[in-house]
């Protein structure tokens, strides 16, 4: 029986893959989603689990209970290790799955250029345990500060900095700021939580710089009145325990600080390179799979690459960006080309359409784009909260999460501020620091 | 300033070290309360964590956030090391405190017998660590079960075992059952977790000992009903990987599995011996301190033993048991004896007031004692469902877990089913491997 029906595989349950999963619910195929770990993860919202705003279990769901009622779908929680795409198999850590089709969307990681070794230093925010690890990093700085007794090193602890301006670098940067100069402003009796610093250090022109010049503009002054301290045109040099080193046009300065955080780039899952030495296929830059315009590899039209770990140059003009609408077109034209071809139906390349973007500043500020729409703050925010509050996939978290938020927002609580372990996050680092 | 106010210092912010503080608030004195985790720990509702139906941040709240109002307390995150009562020291890993009158309150961790290599597989249930880190491996057991091909193996996988019947251990035993018995009856495709045998095995007569033999029976019935196997004279003669050796009378049996859960025993703080070799004071099997009848240690009326680390004999009866209540009422009998000492006002002995005991047995059922009335099924459900709630410290908790169980309790879902890292866990292994 299962021989007889064509079978998809999907690697990775996140926006990509979960989309491409629930396209194929009612069609003719049996799907295996393969994901190393057991939940589908909002990530938009990590800056909140990172700031102790949410909770890790709000804005992750089981993949099983997301797809429960898919009778054709079966999920897989595995380490994919390879591809062997003569025969059609996906090896695994410890074994392999046969597929018809295959589609990959294995996401990306944190980057750092090169220099993997600032990774120790500077962690990235790409999962829960980045998020966990960024608020221990955070929170642990303020117990320090308040036992320290020399005012360097109070000093130190106090000055928090964010490599990179884009919506993650902005969004912590004006989480950190709420954090220190309003949640935290009595907490602490040695110590004044407001004096913390928080330097957002951006190598380019304006934040949020494919937003509009005016967006990123009302984003800059909003950073400022938070009392985050913006330096653009700034590059980082080096990531040191306890400093980084920026150069602005020749000159070089050496910022102070325990706390760094990365936020300045992203490289495809090391899986991409794989499937690219599997099939032949180019990548880019940033590691990313350059595809073709049905989002197939080259000479594979039973293999698709898509979201973060894919580079598709739409209609033939610049790379679609890595966030999560293009993912999840990408998913729902990959699950459509499926079904398509095996009912010889014609196929069109894929076309992305831009819904819009957006990103927070604070409490209760944002800008949004939306078509030749722009909106700035608390109604920007307000369509923030709308938006992602729709896409949080499962109703309970959707309403925990506002709840959550009402109460945060009206109290300046956080109270998911609790400093708990590493953990996953040291094979993580260990991918990287040997990829 | 601070030279001249009498210095109270607690060492632990759980139970009974924050009622002390708390008790306080509006004293002429000066209160440190030092802890070395960030956070208050509702231990009562960890198996709900354990079990994905709650969140980390549901069931702990800052240490800071709740003292925030209390001007004259101030909050240290630090490690004690030391006591040295002759100067009316704490030492720190990092430094020292001065104290006039010193509250130890440093709770209890899990006691394996001696046997303390068990730990290493059979994890116990005191700290968010330990509950994440049994979600991970029931988790995980399911997820490997799903995949594996040979029955025997994946029948281990299926297997449960949780050592103890006490109320942590009923309450685990009855939330894994409804965990795989309902919660995820559908998510797996190859194997069915109703098929999953939870083992609750108890070295006593019955489960529940400290409850009248009437609900013990209940207790019992209910387990059976949600599809525990239920063990009573059975103790436990080793614990390997994949299995447990247990033994009734004389005869020894082999239970294969994967998942063993220790519920059986708690030992004092380390703290407990370090406070005792420095003053002397004895300590009972257990290692708690053994304190007079005004809750101090002999020959040291200036410090203060409560809680799960200290042995009460109640009006020269038995000692008391490591309850929550206890611990609370300790912490403001501490509280009032040091500000009646300051006043010259004459100090009664420490008198304990029961309030009755509660234990749930899955989804709705429980069973309570208060004062001379007894409950049992939905209504002490509903009773314990209450308590519990008022008694979680901050507003938000309350109302955010009332929802989440709503959520729960009407749709059988347990949405915090994320594995995620082991981490401070490690350290505490240590800790009990060292001891």
């Amino acid at each position: 029986m299962k021989g007889e029906t064509h079978r998809v595989v999907i690697i990775g349950g996140g926006f990509g893959g979960l989309y491409a999963a629930r396209s194929l619910s009612s069609a003719p195929v049996h799907v295996t989603m393969v994901d190393r770990r057991n939940f589908h993860l909002f990530q938009p919202l990590l800056y909140q689990v990172a700031t102790g705003g949410l909770s890790p279990a709000n804005i992750a769901a089981p993949l099983r209970r997301i797809l429960v009622r898919q009778r054709n779908t079966e999920v897989v929680m595995a380490d994919v290790a390879d591809f062997d795409p003569a025969n059609k198999k996906v090896i695994l850590h410890d074994g392999e799955l046969e597929y018809d089709s295959l589609v990959v969307a294995a996401g990306a990681e944190t980057g750092y250029f090169g220099q993997n070794q600032w990774a120790k230093i500077a962690p990235g925010l790409k999962s829960i345990e980045d998020a966990t690890e960024i608020r221990r990093k955070v929170l642990s700085a303020f117990e320090q500060a308040e036992r320290e007794t020399d005012p360097k090193i109070r000093e130190e602890l106090l000055t928090f900095v964010i490599v990179g301006g884009g919506p993650t670098g902005v969004e912590l940067a004006g989480a950190i700021a709420e954090l220190s100069h309003n949640t935290m402003k009595y907490d602490f009796r040695n110590i004044n939580p407001a004096d913390a610093r928080i330097i957002l250090v951006d190598a380019g022109e304006r934040v949020l710089a494919p937003f509009p010049p005016e967006l990123s503009k009302n984003a800059h002054d909003e950073l400022v009145k938070l009392g985050v301290e913006v330096h653009n045109h700034h590059r980082v040099g080096a990531v040191k325990e306890d400093s980084v080193i920026v150069k602005h046009e020749e000159e070089e300065t050496t910022i102070r600080a325990k706390t760094i955080i990365w936020a300045a780039g992203v490289q495809a899952s090391p899986l991409a390179s794989k499937l690219a030495a599997a099939t032949g296929a180019e990548t880019d830059r940033g590691g990313r799979i350059i595809t073709e315009p049905d989002c197939t590899v080259p000479g594979h039209p039973e293999i698709f690459a898509i979201g973060d770990m894919a580079c598709y140059k739409h209609q033939g003009e610049h790379p679609l960006p890595g966030v999560a609408p293009v993912a999840m077109q990408q998913g729902q034209y990959a699950a459509k080309t499926i079904v398509n071809r095996l009912r010889d139906k014609p196929v069109e390349p894929f076309k992305y359409n831009d819904p819009g973007s957006l990103a927070t500043i604070g409490r209760s500020k944002a800008v949004a784009v939306l078509g030749t729409w722009k909106f700035t703050g608390f109604i920007a925010w307000v369509l923030w909260l709308v938006v992602h509050l729709m896409k949080l996939i499962q109703f309970e978290s959707r309403l925990l999460v506002l709840m959550q938020w009402s109460w945060a927002y009206s109290t300046f609580n956080r109270s998911a501020r609790l400093i708990t372990g590493e953990d996953y996050r040291q094979e993580e680092l260990d991918d990287i620091l040997n990829s």
